[in-house]
């Protein structure tokens, strides 16, 4: 873009956010240089920030501030059941139904063989000896209807039944090839009712 | 999204970007802390070093680590011709056709009364001031052939004719409706050329 290599070295760092190609970098860094300096500093700092405080929640593998997040800290929750979701968001969602008081496992992604997203990523490890801690009694699969979310699922339940653990599957009421996040709250709670 | 104050701010500080709103900022907030935290990192560092580093050039208005950015200084180029652009990107792009070896005048912008650019902000005293040094002969206006760039062309055209500069305009080969960052080099090359 220029002889500038403060701006250049921006205009690179910005490549790597995903969605952004080099047209949109420049454009976001020019506006941040011409318009908005305090908005470019305020997410230096929050970039910052956020990499060095968020964690994975050693309960429920979520992003937290702390060891084990609020959610998994409430004692309010059911803690015989347990929904696995991808996603914050997904979590978030089934939370807005009002309809799941158990807890979360949030995996953080998929099995995507492609993209290399492997069991390890997703903490499949971790789900298989929470799940079989005997206070679960129930694994109630949230992940997405898509082709990947299905595969997990279908991954998930194959090692959670062969440890003898009871899992379940939201209902197809959710739309098939959506994702969780998306979906209208009605629906997701019909789905979490017909579980089978 | 949570109740993790350090991924809130993260996410309202990233939909302070241009054309990102608030699942773009999910997404990408996401994507960093779950698979990228080297490139937070890089981007937080880039962003502060960029605010704190990249400052107007004295001469013409753009972009530059010093008081005086590298084209101005080059004693190469003809000083009796300054052309007038919107953008770094402009600038590049009239580059690039090799056509040109004047000066420039970067406005970083151009009028638009709507979104609140005035004179101010493109600069127009500090191009009156410059064109207007006895050196500069002519003053060629490259702005874009788009509404606002056109309105912008004629304002800066009335102020220097009335103090005796000679100007002129980019004919009219550069297809109108067009951002002159994204013509080919021929055109503007060929527009250069018949310049009225
Ligand atoms: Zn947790
Ligand atoms: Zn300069």
């Amino acid at each position: 873009m220029s002889d500038i290599g403060s701006l250049d070295a921006l205009v690179q760092a910005l490549r790597r956010l995903p969605g952004v190609g080099v047209k949109s970098a420049q454009r976001i860094a020019f506006h941040l240089l011409q318009h908005d300096r305090a908005g470019a500093r305020e997410l230096s700092q929050a970039l910052a920030m956020a990499a060095q405080q968020v964690q994975h929640c050693q309960r429920c593998h979520t992003f937290t501030e702390s060891a084990v997040c609020a959610t998994c800290l409430d004692e309010r929750r059911d803690v015989s059941r347990l929904c696995v979701v991808e996603t914050p968001a997904d979590q978030a969602a089934m939370e807005r139904t009002g309809a799941f008081s158990g807890l979360y496992f949030v995996l953080m992604g998929r099995l995507s063989p492609l993209d290399g997203v492997g069991p390890r990523d997703i903490g499949v490890q971790q789900l298989l000896e929470r799940a079989g801690d005997g206070v679960v009694q129930e694994v109630i699969l949230a992940t997405s209807f898509t082709a990947e979310g299905e595969a997990t699922a279908h991954a998930l339940a194959e090692a959670l039944k062969r440890r003898g653990v009871q899992v379940t599957r939201l209902a197809r009421g959710v739309p098939v090839g959506s994702e969780l996040e998306y979906v209208d709250l009605g629906t997701i709670a019909h789905a979490l009712a017909d579980r089978r």
